[in-house]
């Protein structure tokens, strides 16, 4: 059976009760179509006397390109604790339907653990990245149309940073010249396309505590500066309150459930590497006081989304969590032994099937490394061992050493398989976890500097030797000092394929230095992010991509939606 | 008050309600938040025995740059139906949202005759837009992507005629170079983005009478051509079933309600002049077995919305109409003789508003002409006279002596004033002309040659002398005669400020040729259409656009949507 086999086989339970089992009464429901529902932001006053549930967050050893299952995880959590008598409920990112449509396929968990309907939430579900787009667009529209209309802004155009988006993998669009034709045609200049997961509205929309906080990050956008380099912001060419008119719907966070009717919050989908890559704050404000447990999940490896999630989304939401997953897989570990590499589309190297519990083990500094990374933030840790069926149990016992070493809890998790059955283990492991006092904290001040931040990730989390700057990145940096932007927190876009900047290098590396090529500011949304490396910002698609497959059947059903 | 405290003051019955006074039960809904909800598809059938309603289309005069109240008297008109006895539908085209944040403002009807909720009418509704920009720009995603893996179909890409789209007011996308960059960013050409209403997805999507249609007209777009001229579909570069799976829950029609509970179908959003300019052929459908009445609306004037009802749609639908209301307004017919100009955004000519009769009475051949327009048709026309504060009975009685000259009925209308009240005189005009059994015939049959086509609406609904074509037009026309799309009706795209193709014409031109300058085919959506004159598919922003003062207030509320 595929995915959307299992999916589309589910019984699914009417949503007023599946948001009764998180406290949330109809009244506080607007239901889109039978099975999704938004969550009026009333609910944040209504339930704030409720007690607050224990707040996990699912991140993950560096992933293969083949991602390791932390939806799937995440997703198995929440069916599993329901199975050992504790209320729980998931928040997580809404799927970009661009990718759906190339290689990745959809992003609503696999197996016996996957959030339903399949096919709305991995096609428009209730619209909020059709706002995004329109909202972003729109501030587009409005930039060009000042600099037509006389630019009393004062902008240089060659300034500009920012573009336009489309949930769409469309390569040509990532530079594009635009104004061409006659005089009427607006005026000529070089920019581009991001997928919708790329915009900025996307990570303000993910990071804002309500609507007027919503309205005053959007005004605070910098789309480009003046001659003097002073930055110009989407207030000041009038474009915020359009903005937030238009996303005024989509910050209502969506409700949807597991195959085992486990209420789903799926809210935001920020991109992961030149944003911090993490659910919606509103929807984990709404999901803490939901029962016992919220499980959200946070983009990437550890060094990455839970990282950010830390030191980024907490910061923003107040919330302290309570508890942290590190999905491992034995075949990620092999790859991290440096011996095999993976390639998405293709078939698994057979070698890496082999029973080869060395190889795991010559893998292992990653997970280590990953452990320390939530241990550095007061965290407490729990190795989840996605088990897959070529896997053989002397290398899930490798994994499971390598916990026990750190002192960190695992399970073996069979939820793919199994639904929450295979993952009551895990449920209890975290539930125990979750119990000892938190004793979180942020990686650095907000009042340290922007380069101390950098280096303090750099240093402490990735394990390099240092940074480099780029002369450009540096004089960029000096601005947004001099600008005051000096007290945001900082997100390193680097490649997920690697604890490094090198997507080559496996494990833990050591002996490296961070090259930060460039420096932008997300002010909107509250955060400097650092470009080091090849940060594809729109994807392509490939010579045989889904879209070509997907289709409907003569009873009007959906095919090959993976 | 303006309209939008008028909209929010309104006392929205349950939309359960709504639906079962058009015989619509619960279980055929579903709800998109409290006061919208989608019709499932399966109503077609379950409907099937019940007996038509009569269906009546709303057209005009020739109307001004600021519009004569059309949707405002079709909405009035369903409102005055019911106060009469009769149970009536309203059936409209979804605003554009682009627009909104332009001059135009929203598009929900006006004063006491409005579409409700119209904040979620002009703003996103369900996505169905977004859900066409989103087909659209995928099908040129993996066009420009069979481009870039080695154009198997043999693509001439200086033929492409399928462009990207966009729901917003912005200048400059409309002619852009894409594929900039390096070599895995694509192959660089010229295209551009239209605003989405002009999509051929858009017009598809209002044409299709089901979900398999649907795809089949998907898959028979023609997105250019190779090199020996032989039509290329998105069909033979596999784009259709992806954009089928994207459109289907779009092509459920969308319920809303009239200020007074009066059931509205608002469903697709096709333009006007490039395209047929009607809303959805489904919704009609569906609406047609909702009562006695089924009340839609046609494009800009007689000449241009009407005149593609009835060739176009009411051809892809099989429905008959039984009446025609032509709205006319004491304005516009001052400034169909010529005395006056009235410009978009700027305060009336105060010369216009003085008490004139003789004025009108020259201004009355538009009034004449659009009335023949409805005759030709066969089809019954009333005339509404659209009355405004600064009208004189004296010159209403010239628009009623003309009226009744032509053997039409008419009735004054105060319908945005005073709501259905303001009606019901003309919705008993239009019950009568309903009663006498119509005539209806279509203005050409499909195996006239496309030149005959253009011809017979150029001479008999323009009143032109004959028709020009430009070299490369006539040259198209030959190709698309020789891909055997010749049997498919023509959409002329030409101003609607005028009967002519010159907007400064006024009353109904004589003496003139109209100039066809490019033919262009929209096949799947089944027309050939013919540029005839500047035609704007990407509007620009102002100097001082909506945008710039929409906005939420302190409590989260929208203001300034006009």
């Amino acid at each position: 059976m595929t995915d959307l086999d299992i999916a589309r086989a589910a019984r699914l339970a009417p949503l007023t009760d599946v948001a009764a089992s998180m406290g949330i009464a109809p009244h506080l429901l607007e239901p889109y179509g039978e099975h999704v529902a938004k969550i009026k932001l009333s609910a944040l006053d209504e339930l704030a006397d409720r007690p607050k549930a224990r707040y996990v967050v699912v991140s993950a050893i560096t992933p293969t390109p083949l991602g390791e299952g932390k939806t799937t995880t995440t997703v198995g959590l929440g069916q599993g604790m329901r199975l050992i008598g504790k209320r729980a409920t998931v928040a997580i990112r809404q799927p970009s339907m661009g990718p759906t449509f190339g290689i990745k396929g959809g992003a609503a968990g696999g197996g016996h653990s996957q959030v339903v309907p399949m096919e709305t939430l991995n096609l428009h579900l209730t619209g909020d990245f059709h706002a995004v787009t329109a909202a972003h667009n729109m501030l587009s529209a409005i930039l060009d149309n000042h600099l037509y209309h006389g630019n009393d802004a004062g902008i240089d155009p060659y300034s500009i940073t920012w573009r336009r988006v489309l949930d769409v993998n469309d390569r040509v669009l990532r530079n594009v010249i635009v104004g061409l034709g006659s005089r009427s045609d607006g005026i000529p200049r070089q920019t581009g396309f991001d997928i919708t997961a790329a915009s900025e509205v996307m990570a303000i929309f993910a990071l804002a505590r309500s609507l007027p906080e919503l309205r005053e990050r959007l005004g605070r956008i910098v789309v480009g500066y003046t001659r003097d380099s002073k930055p110009v912001t989407a207030e000041d060419i009038g474009g915020a309150g359009a903005m937030a008119v238009i996303m005024r719907e989509a910050l209502k966070p969506n409700l949807l459930q597991t195959l085992e009717n486990t209420p789903v919050l799926v809210h935001a989908g920020p991109f992961g590497n030149i944003a911090h890559g993490n659910s919606s704050v509103i929807a984990d404000l709404i999901g803490i006081r939901g029962g016992d447990f919220l499980i959200t999940e946070a983009g990437f490896g550890a060094d990455m989304g839970a990282e950010r999630f830390f030191n980024i989304k907490c910061r923003a939401s107040g919330l302290v969590p309570d508890a942290a997953v590190v999905v491992a897989t034995v075949r990620a570990l092999k790859v991290h032994s440096g011996n095999h590499a993976i390639v998405a589309g293709r078939p698994l190297p057979p070698a890496l099937l082999a029973e080869n519990p060395q190889e795991v083990a010559a893998g292992g500094a990653n997970l280590r490394k990953q452990i320390e990374n939530i241990r550095l933030h007061g965290v407490a840790p729990v190795v989840a061992i996605n088990a897959f069926p070529q896997d053989h149990p002397s290398e899930h016992a490798v994994i499971a050493r390598i916990a026990e070493e750190m002192g960190a809890r695992w399970a073996v998790c069979t939820n793919f398989a199994d639904g929450g059955a295979g993952a009551t283990e895990l449920a209890e492991a975290v539930a125990e976890a979750a119990e000892t006092p938190t004793a979180f904290r942020f990686l650095y001040p907000d009042s340290a500097p922007l380069r101390e931040k950098i280096e303090t990730i750099a240093r402490r989390v990735y394990g390099a030797d240092g940074v480099d700057y780029a002369p450009a990145a540096a004089r960029q940096l000096d601005v947004y000092e001099r600008n005051g932007f000096g007290t945001l927190p900082v997100c390193i876009a680097k490649t997920h394929l690697s604890i490094s900047s090198d997507p080559s290098l496996r494990g833990a590396p050591t002996g490296w230095r961070l090259p930060v090529r460039e420096a932008r500011a997300s002010v909107g949304a509250g955060f400097i992010y650092l470009i080091c490396g090849d940060m594809r910002t729109m994807p392509g698609l490939g010579a045989h991509p889904a879209a070509h497959r997907i289709d409907i059947d003569a009873e009007g059903n959906i095919v090959n939606l993976a």
